[in-house]
């Protein structure tokens, strides 16, 4: 009953009102040391260019440094690399991560997990049983 | 350059493709307890009846039992309360969060933050850096 994918822990760091590194900015900076590119790491992810270009545009002005180097040339085309600040904050964020998890595999987890349904129950009765709002939807 | 605000750290619980526990989740379940209603709660958050009855009808449907007791009557005026093991998954939850907050005050965090702009810098000379797709927009 304890099986960890149910638990999903979101890490956010903040730089003012922007997101300077979670989750997608994270697979996204795995994803550019593996293709070498903004615009193959974006379509490994299945996002479009510029939305990829954007999360880099937001990584690279929320630190002491940018995050991402891009070579000069056709934006979608040149390539892209991970900057020794991008190296360094990716294995802190991996890590931060890692400590997390640990940290939740513990009495409150187990107490959760063993309530919870592994599918939730259908609507359609607890919606009656309320009084719903949303007859006639 | 530590200050807590700047890591958010969002814990959601799964069952199925629901999300059976998560913060705006917990949040409404404490204004339940205070409000007395879910129409009143949810005026208190922010969000309409309709939302707030959804994020209700979610988590009624994701565990051994029901989260939140209606009374019968009209539903947007009937009174609501938390059951035995809604009291429980809240205590437990809050509790899996300040365990995580804890672990998160570490030797990784401290290494982030320490690299970490207070405020991004502006976005346009790096948009020219990086020969920007957005230009024109």
């Amino acid at each position: 009953m304890t099986d960890a994918p149910r638990l999903k822990i979101k890490i956010q760091i903040h730089s003012g009102d922007e997101i300077a590194m979670g989750p997608g900015k994270a697979d996204l900076l795995d994803a550019i040391r593996v293709e070498g590119s903004i615009s193959a790491a974006g379509r490994a992810m299945g996002m479009s260019y510029r939305r990829a270009w954007l999360l880099v545009d937001v990584m690279n002005r929320c630190w002491h440094a940018p995050l991402v180097h891009t070579a000069p040339g056709r934006a979608a085309t040149s390539g892209a690399r991970l900057t020794e600040l991008g190296e360094a904050v990716l294995r802190r964020y991996r890590s931060l991560q890692e400590g997390i998890a640990t940290a939740s595999c513990g009495a409150d987890y187990d107490a959760l997990a063993a309530c919870l349904l592994a599918e939730p129950r259908a609507s359609q009765k607890d919606r009656e049983a309320v009084a719903s709002p949303l007859a006639g939807d």
